[in-house]
């Protein structure tokens, strides 16, 4: 192991001292905190709060996996990501995982594994998002939200690779699930797959 | 390749209707859209409006790569980072690299590679990040910003997809350059390499 220890966080860590709300919106709440830095001086940290996602990599008995097309209206064009949504409030992320999976593309999955978290935006966000690996899939129907349009697909690692060398895929945190599907696919990294119980699998 | 033809955009795509500003912070800057969804309806779209940014996968002599160490408030936590930093106004996104990578680190790097585009958070933001590769690196002197404190280290690939696997690397930016960075080290995923000219190099 050549990793340096982890500096102490003290030297690094920011204080808060006071909160604020910078507006409240019907999908974005942002606030304006005041801190202490490292130093002792002052600074102002502006953040949204998002009450986390999970993101699905769900793979079909072919071996292909599911996939979905949407537009995103931020970014002003049609996206190629993994099946992901928010948190509903107090919601459990393998209760959400499955919800989104279902709700999206009608698939429901016999078999689940958590892989970990990743936080997206950290500069201006606090989000994190619970990523999961599903597997034994069971198609079904899709149950969309009112405005919500999206395409779903199926497609191989090879060409999900493909995808993200050539920049058809650049939504990050797709791009971090390809990570960990390339390394569990390779078979460097384990995950711990859990059957859905029954009362669990059709939530 | 097995994958299908992509749908076409006009059955995803949203419309601007209207937009008006939410708030205009010291660094956030968000606004609110009415959009004509796909079927007629209309929807609004909360989102941020960010200058775009760049990421550095910069690899020292000895074969390591150059992180930081760095606590974001709206997480609250020292994250494990690859180098990055937002466009300035107008600024190219290569001399943007080369300016934070040298500002960050210290380190100037004499060749450069540009790998492709991520976009980080498409629910809510526009944020484009440039992953840029470096190599040849030397060494020099920080030049911090007012308020801002980081650690610099170098790891080895094989600590990085450690700190990837175990969640002591949680940055959707900088697990979406480990993929990129992987794939360019195992020779499946070529980079166009080109020599930082001396005008530029101490840019």
């Amino acid at each position: 192991m050549s990793k340096p220890a982890t500096p102490a966080p003290s030297a690094l860590v920011e204080r808060c001292v006071a909160s604020e709300p910078l507006f409240e919106g019907a999908f974005l709440r942002a606030f304006r905190d005041q801190v202490a830095l490292p130093d002792g001086s002052l600074a102002a940290r502006e953040y949204v709060r998002h009450p986390g996602a999970v993101v699905v990599i769900a793979q079909a008995d072919d071996g292909r996996y599911v996939v979905e097309r949407q537009y995103r209206y931020p970014v002003h064009r049609v996206m190629l990501e993994f099946p992901a949504g928010k948190l509903d409030a107090g919601e459990d992320p393998f209760v959400c995982g499955q919800r989104e999976l279902q709700e999206e593309t009608g698939f429901r999955a016999r078999e689940w594994a958590y892989a970990g978290a990743m936080h997206l935006a950290i500069a201006y966000s606090d989000e994190v998002i619970h990523i999961f690996f599903a597997r034994g899939l069971v198609a079904g129907a899709q149950a969309l939200d009112a405005g919500e349009f999206l395409e779903v697909e199926l497609m191989t690692l090879a060409d999900l690779l493909q995808a993200a060398q050539t920049g058809a895929l650049t939504d990050a945190k797709s791009l971090s699930c390809l990570l960990w599907l390339q390394n569990v696919h390779a078979g460097t990294w384990a995950l711990d797959w859990k059957t859905a119980g029954e009362g669990d699998s059709g939530a």
